[in-house]
């Protein structure tokens, strides 16, 4: 720990980096951060008695879930989960942290935000930046040549988090892959398949899947006059284009990247275009792409992928759009990413307005080979379900309607009006617990009726199960419906029967 | 990476390490690790022809879960969270890492398997060590003072790894907490009798839990002359006697820790002692431990306890224990491990053998306060299951039963005994995914309808719908019971229906 001179000195300069900050008209997240590290410094200095005192918080970019926002992740895990389950995927898990060196070399300019453990004897270690490399070296470790398989799991970025944005440093990602040699875009026509199906039960508006095909990427650079060591470099930079316009991304192709202008202007008019089954059939015309040999072979299985989709009566939601790039090294045919879509209130319009990617994935017919000592290949589909995003909407949504959301599914609470009925309490509660019914009693030697009935309010329980001395001795307990405040004996021999009678089946 | 010259050096080097353990009858595991090392470093080295290697593997002490581990997994994970619901609790989740100094001093002398991250800039973070001080700091941090919840996620110790007994450095944990101010031991009964229930149902053999009190422990050492700043020194002695003899334990005592042999004699006569209320009865009545005020309150206290656990009627399983002590710092009061029992069928004198520990708990009075700017006090108590093993005896039970555990929940195949029908395959599969009923279609243009019928049988799919050109004509499917090998031609329209009728609710 610094010494309380050292920690002063350090709340004087964040001070001042707080008034410049402002100053400058900075941006809001910035000053926010800089003042959370003022009161941490501020909070090592401890209180006047001495007493050490603790940062009360997650680490960055991370958080806590509450059991309001878990009941949420509950349901939309249980929608992805059952899909993945509709279409025959089986599940695996593997450990959140790998060899280092599995990582190395997967991600291209990424790397960096890979989270490395500390060196501490023995084994050098990072956690898993997605799920895709873990299963590729899964496959290989086990000799695995084909298996339907889905992953929901965490993973880590050590990428600036904007949290309202649902971008965070550790999230989880829900994956569904199909490996095994197979009839070209059958799986990959599956994959895009689940991604609508997700996201039409979420319903969290309307949305769309943008496809593309690695080898028309690289086959447009070539006709284009990229130099072939810049093919990665640039389509990095056209991945861009999402969030920045064409003329920054030309600028950053022609300036940092360093290509020719002419080149770049090229690839403009390409990027520019989006279709469907027609736009692959128009773009095998083209007289310079159709000579290409990648891109002749994407454009094929461009008008596979369509006519399969167009029999899953989905073609509606889904664009063949050449702006489309993703920044994964790991990529070797065709790529999607599904973005969801506000109709645009403020113009006439009725403009489409992308509010961020919600799923993502492509072929990776490569990655496996890399793992296996013998370099045999294993072709790779899949996509990933990026729901942080899709868990913040919904948060909102919640919030918004006021709608209760229970975070316990407890039917009955046992109750007692009455002083020194502790253990009848202890004793019924534990009967209903054998005989499966979800109950509670309050750890209270003599509750008062009233907040005993609180309670049930608050958290949303039905039915209250009351006993006193004369229910006792009668054999009976007065079941209360919460809601109605209706109140009847019923026999403690039926008792469990009554309660699964009146509980809502789930 | 190291180059060749380097490597084959090191190679040398360990292979005079495996000789020299060899020699010296070192233990298996230690042989085993250094072969391990050894082939590591052959793989580095690379093939022949130059192409680097990857080492083929998970970090030492973790594991993947294959599909038939991750169908075991979910069947103990439901039983276990049905168990927590009917008590009533809801669940939160917390990251997988923590500020750095959120976990220091909680552990005590296991501090040191704690993982650390790198520090890459930013927050010096280390991976939870378990769920309790995580659960802890969000009670501060929220400034919540009573919640019942559950928390089901895995932990992190660099422990030596015994994977063959369940022993991993990366493990599960499904930790029930009931925090707040209530009624003494009523809280601390409900969750024995959780434990109870959770292996009960998991039908895993017989048990027993074995509770004992922080407070009767330190009374104990108190009485028998242990001085003050001992106490956690001895207390975590006294754990290693379900491991090791009394005489090792002695030993260490009084050799290692400095304890005069009569204050360990003492102990040793205390520690010999079991029992459940009697027992708590007959210690109050010893004159020395009486007269202290922690054994004292102790001892009523358990006296309460088994007052409740005779009311949920599971005295038969629990025993007052005085030689369980628990290592974790924490715990304040009531302590408790849940360990599998077989009866010794070597003997004849059915004396029962524990195989483990499955569960451990206690109250933790002052955690919660360490974390709270002004101290506030959060009491708590709770139990935690440690699955890993639970896992390992049901797999091998799976193993030897032959039982065939199905990984998918796939309904029915949809197949083809013609060619050319693809696309027809693919529009139908399609429609009962909509329909919600689980289908999987091949990925091949032609398959044949016996490697179809075979994909069914290795995976227990219990239907096939087959189409062909007449089925198509007439509008009809023929469905097809796998196991049986009925066939009936059904209409199109009530396929769906008829799906659902055939296949088992679960």
């Amino acid at each position: 720990m610094a010494d309380k001179a050292q920690l002063q000195e350090s709340i004087k300069a964040q001070g001042e980096v707080v008034r410049k900050l402002k100053e400058a008209k900075a941006s809001k997240d910035q000053i926010v951060e800089e003042v959370a590290k003022l009161l941490e410094l501020k909070a090592q200095l401890g209180t006047d008695d001495g007493k050490q005192m603790f940062v009360l918080k997650t680490p960055k970019g991370t958080r806590d879930y509450n059991p309001k926002q878990m009941a949420i992740r509950e349901r939309v895990f249980n929608t992805i989960i059952s899909c993945f389950k509709r279409h025959g995927a089986e599940t695996i898990d593997t450990p959140v942290f790998e060899l280092k060196e599995t990582l190395t070399g997967k991600y291209g300019e990424d790397s960096k935000l890979i989270y490395d453990l500390k060196d501490q004897g023995g084994e050098l270690l990072s956690l898993r930046y997605d799920l895709t490399v873990p299963f590729a070296r899964y496959l290989a470790m086990n000799k695995i040549s084909n298996i339907k398989r889905y992953h929901i799991a965490k993973v880590y970025r050590r990428d600036n988090p904007a949290m309202t944005k649902g971008r965070y440093r550790e999230f989880y990602q829900c994956d569904f892959d199909i490996a095994g040699q197979y009839d070209p875009m059958i799986p990959d026509a599956e994959c895009i398949k689940v991604v609508h199906e997700i996201l039409t039960e979420l319903q969290l508006g309307d949305f769309r899947i943008k496809v593309n095909d690695r080898r028309i990427l690289d086959g447009m650079f070539a006709v284009c006059g990229v130099p072939d060591d810049k093919f990665r470099a640039i389509c990095s930079t056209v991945d861009k284009l999402d969030k920045a316009s064409w003329e920054e991304v030309k600028n950053e192709m022609v300036g940092e990247k360093g290509l020719a202008p002419e080149a770049a202007d090229r690839i403009g008019e390409y990027v520019r275009m989006h279709g469907g089954f027609d736009l692959a059939e128009k773009l095998l015309q083209d007289p310079q792409l159709s000579q290409n040999k990648h891109a002749l072979e994407g454009l094929t299985d461009m008008k596979h992928l369509f006519k399969y989709l167009e029999l899953f009566k989905i073609t509606d939601k889904v664009i063949f759009d050449l702006s489309l790039a993703r920044g994964l090294d790991y990529y070797t045919g065709v790529i999607y990413e599904a973005v969801l879509i506000q109709p645009q209130n403020v113009h006439p319009s009725e403009e489409l307005v992308s509010v961020g990617s919600v799923a993502g994935g492509g072929r990776y017919d490569g990655l496996v080979g890399m793992f296996d000592p013998k370099g045999r290949k294993v072709p790779c589909v899949g996509v990933s379900v990026g729901i942080e995003r899709v868990f913040s909407i919904l948060e909102q949504k919640a919030e918004a309607s006021e709608e209760k959301i229970r975070t316990t599914e407890t039917q009955v609470l046992v109750a007692s009006a009455q002083k020194n009925l502790l253990e009848e309490r202890l004793k019924l509660t534990s009967e209903l617990w054998d005989a499966g019914i979800k109950a509670e009693v309050l750890y209270k030697k003599n509750p008062k009726l009233l907040s005993q009935l609180q309670h049930c309010e608050e958290t949303g329980i039905p039915l209250v199960a009351i006993i006193g001395e004369q229910e006792l001795k009668e054999g009976v307990v007065k079941l209360r419906n919460v809601a109605t405040r209706e109140e009847v004996d019923v026999s403690r021999v039926t008792l469990v029967e009554e309660i699964k009678k009146r509980s809502i089946q789930s």
